[in-house]
């Protein structure tokens, strides 16, 4: 049996765990931007037909799911497991989804690096036989998030440019043994890094580090080179994070050059107004469910690393004065899948 | 290879994950209760030397989590992963232990039932081969939570007595493929089960019917009876749900007796006003890893069922009309450990 952890945080699947289906949804704005050709479902305001944005968070992951497993040709209760994750406190997005899809149900937190969490550990599952079919789904939602890390938007507070806007949508795999779809093939865990930093106006720049550390790690850990990944793309470090990420691997002797990419940039035109770029764990889901497997699949990409980042602090950690918390995980998806 | 899946939702381990370790740490008033005798530390008051609530409760997961890999006889730097769960907004408790005790984090959420859903995603991944060793840890501290999900203790609020009082504490494991200590056998995953109920000052019996079904589950997933365990425990049940959980069963033709106990009863005696008993991530953690282990190592106990629950809302989702969605998560341990 070849070795299933590889180096300090690397897990290595060679079973064949696939993507089988996968959706990505989202707001007006994002339906308006980069991804508009790619979207599996765009709602026409920020509402999504509920009368909270709560509830309309909660819409997206759950017709996310929906989408996702019909794409695999499957139902909902042919799935053994959902593990899901959100921005909002106690999780309610991921729970309230479990609870209308009735499906066994792990929550995981890690903010904005949930979709990458959800799907290494789901990979794991499947891998070593517990579950058949796992469901993945992360979300994110520009109104529920101001409200609850910042102030309502209605009150209209402004923001300085490094600061992020945080996207509106959700995204869910389908993950089995299946005959199609790009395979999983690493995924490396991250740890907290934190360099003290403390203005939530500048998450990109707090979060850098722990991207950074995450592919250095992971380049360590299964011998592999920047040059073996087409594309190597950060979850939401945007404008201003990125390129630190950039230097801080240049420094330790990776350079990444064109194929270093990030969702935060990869969402809105240069024209919409997001401040730096998405954030959110939307940010990262809908570029990989939406565009990265969609291009797998075309055969356009062929292997891809998405490092998903997430600030681990809540208003409550900030107003006490604690610096912010940052973590990273991997996840590396291979080929267009066809066997 | 032996089936890993049983029926539809428990996992079956057989390669001998034990807990090699476990600590429970408390505060003033849990450590003049039951578990008086078994706490691995008790904190003067509520704020073990810190200056705000949740740093208290952070170091009391500091703690937990350094005493736990000292009983294992290990090092934090030898830990693969940190599994980890709390009740604060964003899991604040867990990511900033990782921060503290730097091992490679995945946060979880399960509200209440987080100590399980620890326990259960650790044993999968060391009996899978992608980690040695695991540390999982909750925590829950009752001047935080009150204030998060309520009002500041300082207002004196006034409860009915079906409300429960959040249990102050943390507790931890070690698991391993080890010489010593219990073995985990099985776990069974929760499903969202909601009856409707959207009284926050009556958890126990919204929590009552997730713990029923999870427990009858594991029985017609695993073919074992009541009788195979010489305890099964819920978490947070309290005097309200505990009984209403017992009469679910009955119906449905398990009849439990003597053997039915809940850890929210376990941890203060009758004298400590404590409304319908105890509640919070520590109240079956610091059972578990305090008592029921202890018991387990003294041979007073043989094969025991957690069944730890938890109510998925939050203030928001409760303002907003909607109903508190439940889930319990099993995990059972079997034997001195002794090989």
């Amino acid at each position: 049996m070849p070795e299933k952890r590889m180096g300090k945080r690397s897990w290595a699947f060679d079973s064949g765990v696939r993507v089988l289906g996968c959706a990505a949804v989202s707001g007006p704005k994002e339906g308006e931007g980069q991804l508009k050709d790619v979207l599996d479902h765009v709602y026409p305001d920020l509402y999504a037909g509920e009368d909270t944005w709560e509830k309309a968070e909660k819409k997206m992951m759950e017709d996310a799911v929906s989408i996702a497993v019909e794409k695999a040709g499957l139902q909902t209760d042919q799935v053994d497991l959902f593990l899901a994750g959100d921005l909002l406190n106690q999780n309610i997005t991921a729970s309230f989804t479990a609870r209308t899809h009735s499906i066994p149900y792990i929550g995981m937190f890690g903010a904005c690096s949930a979709s990458m969490l959800t799907l290494a550990t789901g990979t794991v599952l499947v891998e070593s036989g517990f579950c058949d079919t796992v469901v993945t789904a992360v979300s994110s939602h520009n109104a529920t998030a101001e409200r609850q890390y910042r102030y309502p938007t209605e009150y209209g507070g402004q923001k300085p440019d490094s600061a992020q806007w945080t996207v509106t949508g959700a995204g869910a795999g389908v993950l089995g043994k299946g005959q199609a779809g790009p395979v999983i093939r690493y995924a490396t865990i991250g740890k907290v890094v934190d360099m003290g930093l403390k203005n939530p106006f500048d998450m990109g720049s707090a979060m850098a580090p722990a991207a950074a550390e995450t592919i250095q790690t992971h380049f360590e850990d299964t011998g592999l080179k920047p040059d073996d990944y087409d594309l190597i793309v950060t979850g939401d470090l945007a404008k201003v994070g990125h390129p630190i990420a950039a230097d801080l691997l240049k420094e330790k002797g990776y350079t990444l050059g064109e194929r270093f990419q990030d969702c935060g940039l990869m969402i809105f035109t240069p024209e919409q107004e997001a401040f730096s770029g998405g954030s959110g764990c939307a940010s990262s889901a809908i570029v990989t469910y939406g565009r990265i497997i969609d291009d797998m699949l075309q055969g356009t990409l062929e292997r891809v690393m998405v490092v998903a980042t997430g600030a681990l602090m809540n208003p409550v950690s900030y107003q006490q004065g604690e610096s912010i918390p940052c973590i990273a995980h991997a996840v590396t998806l291979e080929g267009r899948g066809n066997v």
